[in-house]
């Protein structure tokens, strides 16, 4: 498509998507703040049809853990994975009105209006242009002030000049508890929480590898200028997991599964080359080494079918292998699930193999050691840290708090226990926080025991590598109304009428409920399948308005509603489905049954139309 | 209970459940955050399985429209609510250390302190604190500060002087975008999402009243210092129901169907004059004018009905009305689902009638009346205020902007409008503020017509009334696993095990598979029955250890595991259940359905054993 039909399909969609409450700008009555935007009912009932075929089709399926962590974060979990430091992006500042923008979008913005709006353009200078918007993403702080600069880059929105680009922390700060002592931010991602617990939950999986755990929550980014719609917001539904796994070992066992399924791929190689994306079975991506391993080759294969049995379209999906640049140092291997919308290709789902880095940071941190074991042929001895809590005398001394600062040594770091130690046989007593409790307490040296003793170790010791897909729920949901949307002539074709073709798994609302004529007659019918409906757990919406069936028809299929049923005797109803405007007849007693088979995936709606008969209105 | 043996009977469960990772203190290995935690996998599971029936019972039962909007929250929105002022909590400091404490907690511990502790005090002195602890929510700061002040009340950590009460804003505050100039506030409620869109919700529902909307999501107030464990935590969900209702018509068309429940319900009047609560048939206390309204009563109703089928024990939950002082101004009723546990009657759920509050000041705050229409018998003549954005100047100006500017100039309340048409009449041109853009644009005098028209009103226009039923869901859960937790002896008596007894719709984990004995064959056996039971959506834990049946058996009465399948044959396997260990043999083909049928309420144990024969182990 061309970029102007692009833009008047996304209007469309997005016009229909907010006229009918799919999503609606948060705060609108104070006219909104940029970023931020609510799901209304339909788009509310759209994800939490996503979220649960999420649940089945990954938790259940693999049997994960899903935890449920807070999105409050103290800084010190977020200094240990990197995000206090580096989870910036550029920003400059308009030196008169203190607008704010990303550097690299007036950059970006400037070489792509040079390249479109200007056909004189020499050769070399479009050749620069193409290179800089190639390197973009590379440039340095300083690097990009001097691109601004030298091509005289302005405020777009009042030709002021602009500052020296620098980095801005995108995490949304605030303070936890009351002292104004505890930093905190609201987490950027929900993996860290499961690294965190990697202990917990590997004692949990009975000490053995692999396993997965998965959260689904808020995650929040300070963007500094939203664009791009629903696709960049300040805060965002993440469902990710963590699948752990012994480094010298990620086969998988029910990679075979999956091995032969064909779809998109976009190797590194092939995107340096200037080829495009190819048709390569995910098994034979694996055999040749294009795909790391097994196991992100298994996960590529299940996040395939999760999006097209959502409804997004195959054709428009492509598995897009980071270039070196992209990836981080530590990462083994990373693929992103790209889907095509109006916007471009856009980045909905992450799969990286993230080696060991994670676990060994909040390790490093936190000095309690995020490992796995395994067996040893022979016994080694080692030395080793034992902290010992006097609990009577910490009874004594801190009553019902005692369960607390008890936690708390035992969860001391080697360095900390040892200065711990030290102070102790130094002054007889030493300060100690409590963060369970927000309090400095006092120890004394006869409330805990301190040693290092040699240990005979049975087992080998090692960090566990993790294997990260991670989806960004709203963007895949973007990308699911622009490929659900068409439009067609309505029947006595003087305007076109919008449809979504929802798959029932995602319709918001399964079916309507329209009495042909208002008369007590058929609401009571209705109203006795309405009951019916409830009873089965479908979602439905009566319509008793007097408006023609055609427009009560035509409101509902820009909601996706898949089947409709009409009353239009006392005993047996007409049920339609929405794209193919098929028609059938269904007794009173059977319709909800009927319609909870097709929604459960149990039947189709050729089976329906085969066993009952059709209707031609 | 007393209360030793109540304190006991906690520490018995919270050790269970956090040995068994129902929940998890956050940020463990870093010691953790008060009042912060996480849920662990069968804590998440037990969740997720609340939520979804919440779902059922209350949004797909009423067909209720659900958002979801953003924790993120501008200040204004809070303002207009009330809780920038006045969410506040009274604080001490410890005046060397700077520990921080809630004053009310302080003196409450100290008078029952002195009334427990001290049996020879005069019964003038324990007359005193009885009243002390009995106002103590009225209690302003100075009165609170003379009391502490009175009573030479202390630092209890340090005994060190404290300052004087101070109010301490209990919400988390962050700063949204990168300027510094527009505060906000993580949500302390769901709720205020849903009265800023009221406007809309009303027109999706057919500009017609009654209607209610929901809201599931996170919710965070910032406790001075928190206690009492998993009930009173720094983040937490929250489920809302707004039922937006004509203020002179509060009837239920469902009433009927709750009019004869008997729960216990415990009026005012009960309260002030010292009786206990008493069972009274909702319908009855409608009628008698204890419950205000129909529709309060029919929620209060739905929620004794919610809260029993999780499984809270009927005479361990009550409806408690508040006091007069305890009431908002402007409340016409309230009444407190309370529940039982360990920590004595803990709020769980609350259903307040709030009259046209909320409405009403967020439309005088953001000057967008949030009002209901019904159709008047004779049209009246009013003046009303009429912005017309002229698009194709907007559209020379702000190009792909335009939208947004349009959306702003339209959303101005009335003083703002007029305020803008003297700047652009007096000098041609107007600064003005977009949000959704973070920026200030220039307005110029072509690009928008304001003015005063007189036209005639054929409807009256008023502010609806607001039931709110709240859920605090966390605090049910925990609830919950206090009423649902027992010990019996295991089978040679030599200790207690720990039993959840989780109704199937609760239980996290719905049937477990334990081949008898470590073989190929019941392996093969087992993964058959695992495949079926996750086709059927069924959540299931398999343990292939050798293990006695008995220690694994007990291992999973501790997660709540209703139904345990044992392969121990190739053709059928016995299933028993938790509670009376009971058990059936059934086919290995039939299994999967017999207790899909259980699971979804279709079927019951006792069914179950009717048709299968019975085995004795």
């Amino acid at each position: 498509m061309e970029a102007h039909d692009r833009e008047a399909f996304r209007q469309a969609v997005v016009n229909t998507l907010e006229r009918r409450l799919f999503y609606i700008p948060s705060f609108k009555i104070y006219r909104g703040v940029a970023g931020l935007y609510d799901y209304g009912p339909p788009g509310c009932a759209v994800k939490s049809n996503v979220l649960a075929f999420w649940r089945q089709h990954f938790v259940l399926e693999e049997n994960m853990l899903e935890v449920d962590c807070p999105c409050v974060t103290p800084e010190i979990v977020l200094k240990a994975s990197g995000h206090v430091d580096k989870f910036t992006d550029l920003m400059v500042k308009d030196e008169k009105t203190g607008n704010c923008y990303r550097a690299d979008h007036l950059l970006k913005d400037f070489c792509r209006e040079k390249l479109e709006r200007e056909p004189n353009l020499s050769e070399e200078k479009r050749a620069e242009f193409r290179h800089v918007l190639a390197v973009l993403d590379d440039l340095s702080a300083e690097e990009l002030g001097a691109k601004l600069k030298g091509y005289g880059i302005v405020s777009p929105d009042t030709k002021n000049p602009l500052s020296d680009p620098y980095p801005f922390n995108l995490m949304f700060q605030t303070s936890i508890g009351p002292s104004g002592n505890l930093p905190g931010y609201m987490r950027p991602e929900t993996a860290q929480g499961i690294f965190v617990n990697f202990k917990d939950l590997y004692y949990y999986n009975g000490s053995k590898l692999p396993f997965a755990a998965a959260q689904i929550g808020q995650a929040f980014r300070n963007e500094i200028s939203p664009r791009q719609g629903l696709l960049r917001v300040r805060e965002f539904t993440l469902a990710e997991i963590e699948h752990f796994v012994d480094p010298d070992n990620k086969a998988h066992p029910k990679f075979s599964e999956v091995a032969n399924l064909e779809f998109l791929m976009f190797p590194r190689e092939d995107q340096v080359s200037g080829r495009s994306a190819s048709r390569i079975p995910i098994g034979e991506a694996v055999a040749q080494g294009i795909v790391n391993n097994e196991t992100l080759g298994y996960f590529i294969g299940r996040v395939y079918l999760f999006l097209t049995y959502l409804g997004i379209d195959r054709d428009r999906l492509r598995f897009r292998q980071h270039l070196a640049n992209e990836m981080a140092h530590y990462a083994a291997d990373c693929w992103d699930a790209e889907i095509e919308c109006s916007y471009g290709w856009i980045e909905c789902v992450g799969i990286a193999d993230r080696s060991a880095y994670d676990l060994r940071a909040h390790t490093d941190k936190s000095g309690v050691p995020l490992v796995a074991h395994e067996k040893l042929p022979e016994p080694i001895e080692v030395e080793k840290l034992v902290i010992t809590p006097v609990k009577k005398e910490l009874g004594l001394a801190f009553k019902g708090n005692q369960r607390m600062v008890v936690e708390a040594l035992e969860a001391m770091g080697e360095k900390e226990a040892l200065e711990l130690k030290a102070t102790l046989e130094s002054k007889g007593e030493a300060e100690f926080t409590v963060c369970t409790l927000d309090r400095v307490v006092t120890i004394k040296s006869n409330m805990v025991t301190i040693s290092k003793e040699k240990k005979k170790e049975h087992q080998k010791v090692f960090t566990p590598s993790v294997i990260e897909p991670s989806f960004g729920i709203g963007r895949i949901i973007y990308c699911l109304y622009e490929h659900s949307f068409y439009t067609r002539p309505s029947r006595d074709g003087d305007e076109q009428l919008n449809v979504f073709r929802f798959p029932p798994l995602v319709a918001p609302i399964k079916c309507t409920v329209f009495p042909l004529v208002q008369n007590t007659e058929y609401e009571e019918v209705a109203k006795c399948i309405v009951k019916s409906l409830t009873a089965a757990g479908i979602s439905y919406k009566i319509d008793i308005t007097g408006t023609s069936i055609g427009k009560r028809y035509a409101r509902t299929d820009e909601l996706g509603v898949p089947f409709a049923i009409t009353v239009d005797s006392t005993s047996s109803v007409t049920v339609r489905e929405r794209d193919s405007k098929q028609q059938i007849r269904i007794s009173v007693d059977e319709v909800a049954s009927v319609i909870k088979e097709i929604i459960d995936g149990l039947g189709t709606w050729a089976d329906a139309l085969w066993k009952y008969p059709t209707h031609s209105s």
